[in-house]
């Protein structure tokens, strides 16, 4: 038996996370090509004939559409655009890849998912990278071999490295605020991990406790929530944008015989230093490093996945999850109340 | 100057842990004499006679209280007994150690902190221990010099052995339930190390994973709780009765320019196995092992506090703030609301 | 400026190591192009006609070396024959990278350094992967940078897991015995990481905990030796084949202000299990996994130091101290006295 | 049955470690009462009439022995005297504690050995405090029970934290240099773990790196040895004046089916600090607080053993091998040759 083709993949979007995927795609997946790239800003243009020479510069993404032999696109895009760029490649017949969230709007996320189920030939995929990561991927084949019991209870964190210029803050406005940003990676974990299908009910609040210009922008810097699902199944969430040390995504997923703990020191490395500081490790300073290799093989599964027609690990239904659980999140955040799900 | 006297100390009730801080006061406590103890079961008094033979022993507590000298009582009986005990002694002029929690009831709270008011020159110290474990001390200490800039965030969790034999569970209709059995020492952890004097709102949740004969009692062995405070302070309390590895108290501060976590591996002592299982080591099976130096310190405080008549580390006023604000959380599982405070 | 062509590599040897390097190659090496492989063995050859079809397939490695623009090669072949292998590429105008060790044989170090001498156009590595991994990358650089002020000792341990099969004994014969075999790694990191030149005296003992038939190959299977360089600088070396637990190769690197650890847990990943065994993490269960991003690293540093024709990070003279050290530890050890070099 | 009587513990010298043990003794010690102390130093003296107000004080060691009622004494004193001091405390009929080493010289470690044998009911014990720490307790505990198959080497080290002041430099003359100080701890904790009867050849080397004024002692500021024992058993020694994060004795314990580690972090307490120097922990300043507790325990094995005769830990022989082997590393580290024993 012969290997498919090579999947001919375009790339829209030259940010710092579209020119990883890029190189990813380029370099680092067996069976996949890197034929075209696409962004409206000259600069990042230039970036790709320096870095990907092979791939073809596009301005216009309907023109990158239009690539000859194009197999599936790869979209890098501000969150506003997903949704029609999603349904507007799904008409043209390619396969998408889209980066976190789906959308901050929960009938936009129902108008993609409409939408492709009338392609069914057709993958679409929300880059929920954490999935991929060797350490939750670990952690699941271990619940499901019952090395825990029955898992009941999930804390996960998303904690960002405090950045003195604010950088985040300019985009509050249409980030969707901290739990749509960030927990919706915790959310979609624990749903995963727990198996939990149904959430019930949700419980916010957060605190601004360096970035008092959030307030504008009725959002925080630091958050927690509880979400309870169906069948005694519950979860704390935490994230934050104010972190001395570094990036700490970190989740514990509680069973009836054990519990795991994924990222309980989010080490650089596997470099300790004894001086006068004590004795300490240096920390990932952000997701790029924390995850570096999951965005690999997350690449890696969508091509496998759209090469050889098999299943993805996520469906567009947990993306929808995701976001309207943290939407609800942070509706109890402002309206100071449970919301119900 | 010549130190004191040795204060002559009577000590109610002789189970685990009356034993523990009658050896505590017998063998490891400069300026104190172990002179009575109380116990209304001819066996716990047997092995008084044994292994603590200089003291007295007494069957009934009013008999202890006119033993001759004596200075002080430590108080390590039911909670159901704490609020009438506390009151006696200080009507018989004596010092108090009383074990946590003061009572489960507010206005039993209440009407021996009126008791205590009425006799100024007496000691009253509920035993929140963990205050005087040396790991907590010392993040108390970095707090205040400044380490990890302004605290605004606490997350804390007690989280006991599964007992397979139900232990606890006979005794869920007296405890108070999770919150106010467990909680309360996280609750006056987080007020301490914040510095948080005003709780605002509680929300909490929880599940049964293992002991599903709780329902009878309303009672959960997994329960989460958010408790908001004054000025932009928040803390996340988990308490469990299901770990499959041991005792696990945990406790994280977040400040704007670090993070303190004490207890973030519940090591039994500094052995690590390395084997067939991976890389491990033991956990402590109890509070017992966790604090029994701490337990030792908490005696000496006390003991120093009143001879030397310096203040005590924590206040009547804190062991109510402590039963208040989990008794809101009690309220907030049984009535699925957030509660005021 | 244009990049330089991709670099047309032609590699030698599919065993495990051989197809790590192969697909490496392949797949993750920017400007590399595999474009011929050798194998004697059918099955090999198979296996890259399925998984390398882009690859020419050789048995013979002459017919290898004639291969239309072959640029280099890559020996992963039986140590035995290196020194042959690497001179016949160096004559046919090859770049060579090549497998640790060297040779054992010192003489034939030097055989291959003087062909090496006669195309100073030729870039020729061996393959001490260790110094490519990230973590032993910034051991050096912090150490560079005065983190841990002058470096005068190095304990360096190669530590591999148990193997039942007894698959190492079978080739006691021919792989030096534990000091060339596992300990040249080690050695090569002493060098590096304390700028030690000069080598003065070895010491060295073993035990054959496990493997009692290693006593007709004169081997051990778990060795201590002890190395002064010049200048006051110290290096203890422990190599072991009998660990429970997996791989662990750990260095500290001691300084005069401070220590450098790399490797102090060899954690599988970032999954921790708190269970009735405790509080644990799996662990690396070889080498390969240990060190699978630095052999892409390694790879990547060699094409790109062809293609630009920058210097290598090693050098053979490097290679050959390696050997030279390793080989005075496995004669102090048979001769029970120190040897001086 | 009635316990025996308190035993009457007189106490010489008053250093550091002397006020620890006596404070030990008096406050912590069930069954032993300090009765009387001994210094030639008036400022001691004063310090124990204050702090230890119930023990007699005396300036003349003779004189103390003849305190009314006096069982054992405790010899915290200068090296040069322990063994004249042990030998007249047997002849007074008194049981004896004295703090390691036993001597620096083998005949005088005979001629005390000789006079302890004239009295076999007195118990003398040296005070190797290690065997007394409840990790190095649990590890041979562990040991005994087969977890980790048969033990067959030991890497053990001493390092102590910089001292700027160079305190231990001046006492370089009379301490025996760094192996016979430090190292003899080591020792005998390899000898106990391994039950390593029968020492067969030392190797020891060493540096200066940082107090270069002790080649006037011929002393060594970090050092290292291979200890070789018969039936295949194996130890390493390491032993540091220098290090910057503080107090470190670590200890590893391998065995055919598993590895023991104590001390892998020598860790102040339970915190955890993330901060801008990364994840970290403070460590312990000194030997004093790595061994508080152990300190205490020791005390009341050796009262427990005199009061109800039972055996002691250790030996007077095992105190010897210490030093055996420890003068032993020191001339090989002076000759430049492997040692035989």
């Amino acid at each position: 038996m012969s290997a498919p083709a090579s999947l001919q993949v375009g790339l829209v979007g030259l940010g710092r996370m579209g020119r990883r995927h890029a190189e990813n795609i380029a370099f680092n997946t067996p069976g996949a090509t890197l034929c075209a790239v696409c962004s409206p800003l000259a600069q990042e243009r230039d970036w790709a004939q320096q870095h990907l020479p092979s791939a073809e510069r596009y301005e216009d993404y309907q023109a990158l559409l239009r690539h000859p032999g194009l197999d599936a696109v790869f979209l890098v895009t501000p969150t506003a655009l997903h949704g029609e760029q999603i349904i507007a490649a799904l008409r043209a017949g390619k396969h998408v890849f889209c980066e976190k969230p789906l959308s901050l709007d929960l009938e936009e996320c129902q108008r993609v998912a409409a939408e492709a189920a009338r392609h069914p030939q057709l993958k679409v995929m929300i880059g929920f990278v954490r999935r991929f990561d060797a350490s939750y991927q670990d952690a699941h084949r271990k619940i499901s071999e019952g090395l825990i019991g029955a898992p009941f209870m999930v804390y996960s964190q998303t904690a960002d490295a405090l950045d003195p210029d604010g950088f985040f803050v300019r985009f509050a406005a249409s980030s969707g605020g901290l739990f749509l940003d960030c927990s919706v990676h915790d959310i979609d974990l624990a749903r995963w991990l727990l198996g939990a299908d149904q959430p019930v009910r949700v419980m916010a609040s957060g605190v601004r406790a360096v970035h008092h210009e959030l307030e504008a922008f009725q959002d925080i810097d630091n958050g927690v929530a509880i979400c309870e699902f169906a069948q005694g199944r519950l979860a704390t969430f935490y994230a934050s944008r104010t972190m001395a040390h570094g990036h700490e995504t970190m989740t514990e997923i509680v069973g009836t015989r054990g519990r795991l703990s994924v990222g309980a020191n989010p080490s650089l490395n596997r470099l300790t230093i004894a001086d006068a500081h004590g004795l300490r490790n240096e920390c990932t300073p952000s997701f790029i490093e924390r995850f570096a290799e999951a965005f690999v093989a997350e690449v890696r599964h969508f091509v496998d996945a759209v090469r050889y027609d098999t299943p993805l690990a996520l469906t567009l239904q947990d993306a929808i999850e995701a976001t309207r659980i943290a939407a609800a999140m942070r509706q109890s955040l402002l309206e100071q109340q449970p919301v119900q799900l």
